[in-house]
């Protein structure tokens, strides 16, 4: 049952646009996050939530996809994000926010995905520009964007060849992502 | 489901020792953490597994337990993790692991706590002793110790009051874990 849905749980970068978010789905899932285990429980992270059509077209602008499809300048109009989640660090309360941002990321996506919706976690993004459009406070520092929405696009895990890390889309616009396997990532059992 | 899943679990660290862990549990925990997102797929993380029970007692002994708990020194003999997982950042593959750790080791707890055991990640260890005791080579950092075990104690969240972060435990065992409330990790809504 997790194992299904970790697997579905893929890098999603092009939605059905029409299809959109509630924002008591989005409290939902960062309410996940929320639960989710942190350093010396200190509790660091905050978040925005972006819904409105114009807020989401100036964060869309500020994002960089898919590094390593070089020929593609992300989703179209009508493909793009419904909403995005702005993971932030509260300097204030401390800033070293040790794995609290994987795990309380994986836990809104996998919320995400529980509900038929996915998403994608984005760390290219132009700083200076995301923190005016968003407004957000000097002592914020943005980790990562979480773009959301309903996936309009297949994504597969090949197994990896040739240490070949870099993803891929066929002719069909399957996203391929190569993943090395169980046995190169254990180094030993002691 | 996944909520019910992510809320049990908690940070464990008492266990009945009597209950091992098998390998193949643990090989398909890591292979939980292998599918989780990557950042430029880049999947820089390896695995350590520690069983044996000399190597527990000696990984044990490179460990600080719960350091709000200043009056207790961590889990008596009986009471110790069954197993424990290094992560390390194979630093030959990148040096950047983006919020990789998070991800992956939340899938690995959430796939233990769904086979009825459970953890808690530990940061804070004689680095140079475990290296050491695990021969770890020169190349990988160790990000972080997971402890595993059957959980033999209690762990409620509660919500947290004057800022305090502390978790503590009271005077049946329970482990009490304060938590930020979801309004106060929303800090806007656009």
């Amino acid at each position: 049952m997790l194992k299904e849905l970790i697997l579905r749980n893929r890098s999603y970068r092009r939605f059905y646009e029409e299809e959109k978010i509630s924002l008591e789905n989005i409290r939902h899932w960062i309410d996940l996050a929320r639960m989710g285990a942190s350093g010396r429980n200190g509790q660091t992270l905050k978040y925005q939530i972006v819904l409105s059509d114009e807020k989401r077209n100036q964060v869309f602008d500020t994002l960089a996809w898919a590094g390593y499809l070089s020929d593609w300048d992300g989703p179209v109009e009508g493909e793009r994000p419904t909403a995005y989640v702005i993971m932030l660090n509260d300097e204030e309360l401390g800033k070293n926010y040790f794995s609290d941002d994987g795990i309380a990321v994986q836990n809104l996506l996998l919320g995400a995905v529980e509900m038929g919706f996915g998403g994608c976690i984005i760390r290219a993004f132009k700083e200076k520009e995301l923190r005016k459009v968003l407004q957000v406070p000097s002592n914020y520092k943005i980790i990562q964007v979480v773009a959301l929405g309903k996936p309009k696009e297949v994504v597969v895990i090949d197994e990896m060849k040739n240490e070949d890390i870099k993803y891929w889309r066929d002719e069909n616009q399957v996203h391929h992502v190569p993943k090395r396997k169980l046995e190169d990532l254990i180094i030993g059992n002691l």
